[in-house]
């Protein structure tokens, strides 16, 4: 298995015969079979251990034969040790999700800090990539859980790809390796250990050269999944544009997409949405229906389906002296002194200066704002306001208020309060500017 | 089961409700307990039965068994018996494929003369659809052989896709419904009894409910394989074109295409070409490489790949009276007597009638073939003449001779000979036009 090893590394992972690296080791049979290939193949890395203190005195033991190993192996180790519950329950997650984002983030640190370091590889072998297949197959996945586990990505390597378990297995025994049972604390485990024991001896014995056959599958399916990708990067130009930190997707243009349900599915897939139906359900619905995904929201408003990032909003308010408005405040806003007004826009605020307070203050509206729109006769509450306006729901939670006091002064970008307007006794005239941002 | 069949079809198949059809029975577990499903929902319906004669005695037991159970459940059956092996022989396939080519040839024939029968139904269920998408894994298939078994195609309906093997049993057994062991004699039966009884078994009791995911998964991965065909229409028609029965496909848009290797394989898959790492080579090799899939031949041509179907050529000749010239000639071929020549296209020659013999012959070019071309002085080999003009292998193979008996008259659409030009002593001018075709 060594020579194939070094032969497989000089025609696919050229880089990692070059350069210094960081080997994932967590003690099993996998990483220590990596660890002594990498070690016998005279390749320059370092070892790093994730204690992620889950399994007790295991868990010491685990970091401890890493240790030794390394000594032994005359390799520089970098161990660290995990409040992985900790971090799990503080970060409301998955205890699994838990130790794979403190563990690429201490590598990322490792490799960062010592940057002799160019590479992350990791002991993913041939068996893992099918495991990871059925596991997906068996929770209904596309193409985008089917496709293989990457040899590569970004600064992530992984050169047992090619080499299946028994390989890994004979090579730990004719090299007399020792290492410890993976007792790892993964949600998937029950499930891994049954598909490692049970069903991939049976498909292996079933259908023989199946590993590899597997493995130009997967090959294929990586290639649909790229055609996909070029594919739908047209789509997307097509019936999307952005709109002030809002993605905006044409309805009509999204019912002329055949199949509907798989071209929903690949537009909004990245942004947490897994059901299509009610997607397609979104579609056909009337204004003002949402669907939210665990990051995102999605507003059908009019022919329109607008997406946007699920942000708590910081609704103010924020004071400010209008003669140094663009400290510290969320929004752009210029204000000047000017002799005389121009026609105005919806982003400029023409004021009789001397109707205002010292201090401005801009915030979000809130449920019983009322203000006197200029040009009409009276008072009006703000929602009722924004509402008549036809402003999708986005769009009404994000509008700014600006405020002389308590009194509404502008509803930013779309009326003017009457109270403050100049006037034919107005002796000096405050330009206000929002600059809108692309975001 | 019924019950849940019953809505099924009203949901997915309603066709079948309000028609007559064709259900395919083996007389197994399947397409037995179909064929009670479809009469205890009250359908009309009759069985067809292939007796391959594959396993002498048994064979013939399945079709009395068929026989009997369609007497008792008072359906018609047609019943037809098949020499297998005989045509598998005859025509160079696997008994697989001449069982299967003579199965829906016959039922064609059946829906075709008795057409109240709308519709062939077949037995496949969910565990048969899995079944074959391990196998397709273990052979490497790409998205098109892990898509789903379709539920219905041209007149082809499969209402037992939903259910798995164990409805199916557990209807047999309440509903008392005797069967016969399916022996087929399908060359992946080995794999299949493995995978049916070893690996499908195993998968499921590792991860519930695995069927019902598979069946989430393969109609993702068919919204996949839809998205596909889209974009590749797209790429087909912006990388090639057709001239003359020939598909003409430019090598530098080929180049433009990333990842090369899978649009090569979605661009000539459905030609028979699977070697994806041929058709890269081709694209860098030299002007005259050829590769062929059993079906069709693919050449490099300069800048272009030239594909065509693999048909033998025929050479000819055809004999004909220039007066009369398109009766049974393979091309289009008009001739007229003309007061004067007009400027000679390379579609258009002119000879002097007179030195021509009554009947013209037509005939593919051939090894030894010379010419005297117009315009050089002297004699010229056809083949080498053709080569100097710079025609592919294709244009060159299916280049026309028109000949006055033994000599040449015109390397059609390409030059005339001297011998037969008209000159200041002519009398007669023929006009013989070649009308291209695209096909």
């Amino acid at each position: 298995m060594l020579e194939a090893f070094k032969s497989h590394l000089s025609a696919a992972f050229p880089e990692l015969m070059g350069s210094s690296f960081l080997l994932a080791c967590s003690g099993g049979l996998d990483s220590m079979v990596l660890a002594h290939l990498c070690k016998d193949a005279g390749l320059e890395f370092e070892l790093a251990h994730c204690n992620f203190n889950l399994r007790g005195e295991a868990s010491e033991s685990d970091q401890e034969f890493v240790r030794e190993t390394a000594d032994k192996l005359r390799i520089k180790t970098h161990i660290k040790s995990f409040d992985t519950i900790g971090y799990a329950n503080q970060n409301k997650v998955s205890i699994q999700m838990a130790a794979r984002a403190l563990r690429y983030e201490w590598f990322d640190q490792l490799t960062a800090s010592e940057n002799h370091l160019r590479y992350i590889v990791t002991a993913h072998h041939a068996d893992d990539a099918l495991e990871t297949f059925l596991i997906n197959l068996g929770r209904g996945s596309g193409l985008e859980g089917l496709c293989g586990i990457p040899a590569r990505t970004a600064n992530i390597r992984r050169p047992l790809l090619a080499f299946s378990r028994e390989d890994l297995e004979a090579y730990a025994e004719t090299a007399r390796i020792a290492w410890r049972e993976d007792a790892s604390n993964s949600e998937t485990r029950y499930l891994r250990n049954r598909l490692r024991h049970e069903v991939i001896p049976a498909l292996k014995a079933a259908s023989g050269g199946f590993l590899d056959q597997f493995g130009n599958s997967v090959r294929h399916l990586d290639g649909s999944r790229a055609l996909i990708e070029r594919y739908m990067d047209g789509v997307f130009r097509k019936v999307s544009r952005e709109s002030d930190g809002v993605l905006v997707f044409s309805i009509p243009a999204l019912r002329a997409l055949h199949p509907r349900e798989a071209h929903l599915h690949e537009l909004f897939r990245d942004y947490g949405f897994t059901d299509w139906k009610a997607l397609g359900r979104l579609l056909e619905s009337e204004t003002g229906r949402e669907v939210q995904s665990p990051t995102h929201r999605l507003l059908k408003h009019r022919d329109e389906l607008l997406l946007k990032h699920r942000v708590p909003l910081d609704r103010g308010p924020w004071s400010f002296d209008p003669h140094n408005p663009a400290a510290g405040l969320p929004i752009d806003l210029t204000v000047e002194e000017v002799a005389q007004m121009h026609r105005a826009g919806k982003e400029v605020l023409y004021v009789d200066k001397e109707t205002l307070k010292k201090e401005l203050t801009l915030r979000k509206w809130q449920k019983g704002d009322y203000f006197y729109p200029i040009g009409l006769n009276g008072r009006k509450r703000v929602s009722k306001f924004l509402k008549d306006a036809g402003l999708s729901r986005f769009d009404k939670e994000t509008a700014w208020i600006l405020c002389s006091g308590k009194d509404i002064v502008w509803v930013v970008g779309h009326r003017a309060d009457d109270r403050f307007k100049v006037t034919e006794s107005t002796r000096k005239i405050l330009k206000i500017t929002w600059q809108k941002k692309s975001f």
